[in-house]
């Protein structure tokens, strides 16, 4: 058995590992395009903000080990350009020699990735225009930064070259992960950061509200923002450093831009090979990482996946799902059944101290999806109790089924315990959970770690509250008609009201039920939704239609527009 | 409608919520024996220690919100001393007046709660010698600390009075969650500590092995510890310190005694009635909360619930189940048919920067209970990816089942990330869980929050490989026969050598193969059982008989007596 590995990194530097501890007698060959065999690249930006010093730390297995301990055939800067399925030959380049050898195989694996997307915009190729996929493209970005451009020194005229200073503004284009993550580093190094991004929001896999809560965070340290504006060219100054030309007729300086746009299934060897590729633009597997091809397999950020929740083929570029699916491959290779379960794009960022995680389908999918039986709420529990020095607010959003109370998704952001909680749930989910589950679940709790009441679990019991009828629900947005009522106390009141609210502070609205209508569906609303899910169980129980906000103070401020 | 719910805090103060929310109508007296309807018990360690620093902080909801918003009869320094089943009638005792009252219900609730155990020792009741259940308690143990016994001070002859010194020495009686807590807090405030244990191990929900870990983290903090011992009585000095009198003889000093042998359920009211008591001596409830008497329900730390995983009766002292079992209680008194699922177990426990916790069954159980049916691995992951600064190891310790790879159990150790991967490891065996659902497991990964392979899957992946036959298994205490070989470099041995074992670094494997004898079982040994697993795969594809010893070296030093 004879299987040829096409690309490296976290898919089929796994695979090749997991190959050889299945069978101790195959042929396995691993070629790699790039100078490294295996490398963090979720840890790139973090190696650029030098909270990662050095470049020997991104390095996480070497061609030596996979040598010494797999007697792994391995070949860096070796690329695979062409592909023959019916002959079972794959075409090999050493780009040291410049050499192109035909091999054979029994399997192939492609694990080439996705590239990072660089528009044909005029000026994309002037210096200081950086995308971050490799060691190298850290590499250059730090010296850049450090030194300024020294290709741009020797471009110039020596008489009237400028030096560059070290680089001051940065402009990132787009702000998906590696865009924000980018900016804190490049924060972190001193820099005025701007994120340029085309859409209205910022980080795309949360739903729009959810992204205000980030933008705000991002505005508050330092990050210029500009949405809704696409960017259409690059122009280099006398100085040598950059203007950034938007659609909307902006202009913005920069020492230095990084394109973080997004990345592109790398399919243009399978394609010429004639496999099938999907709707996504991914190369498409089954369950089984199998291709159209019987004898080739394909794993990681070049294939598309079935998401776990909605079913649908999506493209998730994740370190996690690529590993497993280089095990499942390597697996299937030697006659198991393994089989990948799809994803459910758990992901998470950290963000100037602050953490935003997901899993799950958000909203914006489902609606596209014209789904309808759904419903969410906002919640926003405390990170452990409150009487705890430094507890912090989690903001939540949770998405699941009304028909039967499956858990669809959730989204948060906070400056604690954040991961946390979207771990017990994205386990949840895997496991087909419901609300009622998340109600029962049982978690480490003591003081400084979690509440007797856990987030997650208040992330299911305001659902099933909802669910089991005890809590009628209704959201901002949708508001007409009804009696809005504000049960909080005047002090908050007087810091921010709501326009058209009465207020009857909690404490008594029992003695002055007189005052509200019978015939009008009550609107609840206090800070967090707490104290206005009990008005709403007051009101329901004396004969009144009461229906509690969602969220409260708490998530009216998440639609309002910035 | 009539409910009297005796005691307060977790399990009764949310019963009594509850009650209200799903009516408004019904009749719903709260009635508390101590000062408060509701405090934060598990805080009351932080409030010694200061960490807390005002004891109104710990008093969750008051008598005054519990009437306002929830119109409940709220009566605190009121017990139940009586109580008739028959007759349907409580007697009530007003402890501020001496009156007693009989009460009417239609449904009673009993949270009474569990009694640190006071054991009736020759001076068990001299002053400096604490419990601590409640917000008076640690008020005492303050005052103690900060300006000696004022009690001791008016009993002492005038002319010989000295005061007290500022505490400088505590003897802590019981090394379970409350013993280490306040040895903790303790310790945070200058004292030194000496814990005595009458078991071979602090937190007896900990397998020892893993306790041994507790232990000696709790040592390298200058916590000195005497296990196997017990108490045999206490003296007071004529400076008005006391003495601690062990069984083994020795004698420890002390300014301040912490009594935290454990607690007992509060059952004479519900004995005195004739309500049936379990075999582990706590209130016996079916699902629904309900005693042996329809119309009396129980909750919190008096009633014995089933062990989610093993079936078995248990008593299990936690907030969280307390609370859960409140909420049931009041649902089904409103004729719902809300379920306690049993309880797991979950904990966790804070102490001096590291984190230990637990969910689900541990060995000792498992053992006791007779069952075979089950194998253990011991993995030490990091935290978050090694190559992002700041990752530390977490010790985790999984038990499965062998016949379908059920999880039953998880215990872990370590300075940050560790109650969150029990968390989802609980809520993996809440959904009745295997391993393999944890090696596919979808999880937040950046580097600064964890891995591409997440702690959470190693859990999975190292006891999947056991149960598919990958990695044949083997634990330090029963390496009989086998031939030892360590794959480690060389400055590890040298570091620490296992003597018998032979030595192959692991590169050199395959090359030195002609080195092992194919008619024994040779035991893989390296750091943490990785290197060792590759080596298993080696010798397993080379016709060797192999087996991996579980956790390695990390797993070695837990066994080692100290």
């Amino acid at each position: 058995m004879k299987v040829i590995i096409v690309g490296g990194v976290a898919g089929g530097a796994s695979c090749a590992a997991r190959l050889r501890r299945l069978d101790e007698k195959a042929e396995i060959v691993l070629v790699e395009r790039g100078p490294y065999v295996s490398y963090a690249n979720c840890g790139l930006p973090y190696h650029v903000g030098d909270v990662i010093e050095k470049e020997s730390s991104l390095l996480v297995a070497t061609e030596q080990m996979f040598r010494a301990i797999f007697a792994i055939d391995c070949r860096t800067r070796c690329e695979a350009v062409a592909l023959s399925p019916k002959d079972k030959t794959v075409q090999l380049k050493n780009h040291a020699t410049g050499e192109v050898m035909t091999e054979k195989y029994d399997k192939l694996v492609l694990s080439p990735g996705a590239a990072p997307i660089r528009p044909p915009l005029p000026g994309i190729d002037l210096p200081g225009i950086f995308t971050v996929r490799t060691v190298p493209d850290a590499k250059a970005i730090r010296e850049w930064l450090e030194r300024g451009s020294s290709d741009l020194a020797e471009e110039q005229d020596s008489a009237t070259f400028q030096p560059l200073v070290k680089a001051k503004r940065a402009v990132v284009v787009g702000g998906g992960y590696i865009g924000l993550e980018m900016a804190e580093n490049l924060a972190h190094r001193g820099l005025e950061v701007t994120i340029v991004e085309m859409l209205d929001q910022v980080m795309a896999p949360l739903d729009p509200e959810c992204a205000r809560l980030v933008e705000r965070h991002l505005e508050k340290h330092g990050i210029r923002l500009a949405l809704n504006d696409a960017v259409a060219g690059f122009k280099q100054t006398e100085t040598g450093s950059l203007e950034v030309f938007t659609k909307s007729g902006k202009v913005y300086p920069a020492d230095l831009v990084i394109l973080g746009i997004g990345v592109r299934p790398e399919t243009a060897l399978a394609k010429a090979a004639g496999l099938e590729i999907g709707q996504r633009g991914g190369i498409r597997v089954d369950e089984h990482m199998r291709t159209s091809d019987p004898n080739i397999f394909a794993v990681g950020d070049a294939v598309e996946v079935k998401d776990f929740v909605t079913g649908e083929w999506s493209l998730i570029p994740l370190a996690g799902p690529a590993n497993r699916q280089g095990r499942i491959a390597a697996d299937v290779i030697f006659g198991r059944d393994s089989k990948f379960r799809g994803t459910q794009g758990t992901s998470v960022l950290g963000l100037f101290g602050a953490t935003v995680a997901m899993t799950g389908a958000n909203e914006k999918l489902l609606k596209r999806l014209g789904q309808t039986d759904y419903e969410k709420v906002y919640i926003f529990p405390n990170s452990h109790a409150g009487y705890y020095p430094g507890a912090k607010t989690i903001a939540l959003k949770v998405i699941f089924r009304k028909s039967d109370g499956r858990l669809l998704g959730a989204q948060a952001l906070g400056q604690d315990g954040v991961d946390k909680r979207i771990d017990a749930i994205a386990m949840a989910i895997q496991m087909g959970g419901t609300v009622y589950d998340l109600e029962e679940a049982e978690l480490c709790y003591a003081p400084q770690f979690g509440s007797a009441k856990d987030p997650v679990n208040f992330a299911g019991m305001a659902p099933s509250d909802v669910l089991r009828g005890d809590m009628p629900l209704v959201h901002w947005d949708s508001l007409d008609g009804g009696f809005l009522l504000d049960v909080r106390n005047p002090p908050e009141i007087a810091a921010e009201a709501v326009p058209g609210a009465i207020n009857i502070p909690l404490p008594q609205l029992r003695a002055r039920l007189g005052e509200l209508p019978k015939d009008r569906e009550i609107f609840l609303i206090c800070r967090s939704a707490v104290r206005a899910y009990y008005a709403t169980r007051i009101l329901l129980g004396n004969g009144f239609k009461a229906r509690n906000i969602s969220g409260g103070m708490f998530s009216r401020s998440m639609l309002v527009a910035k």
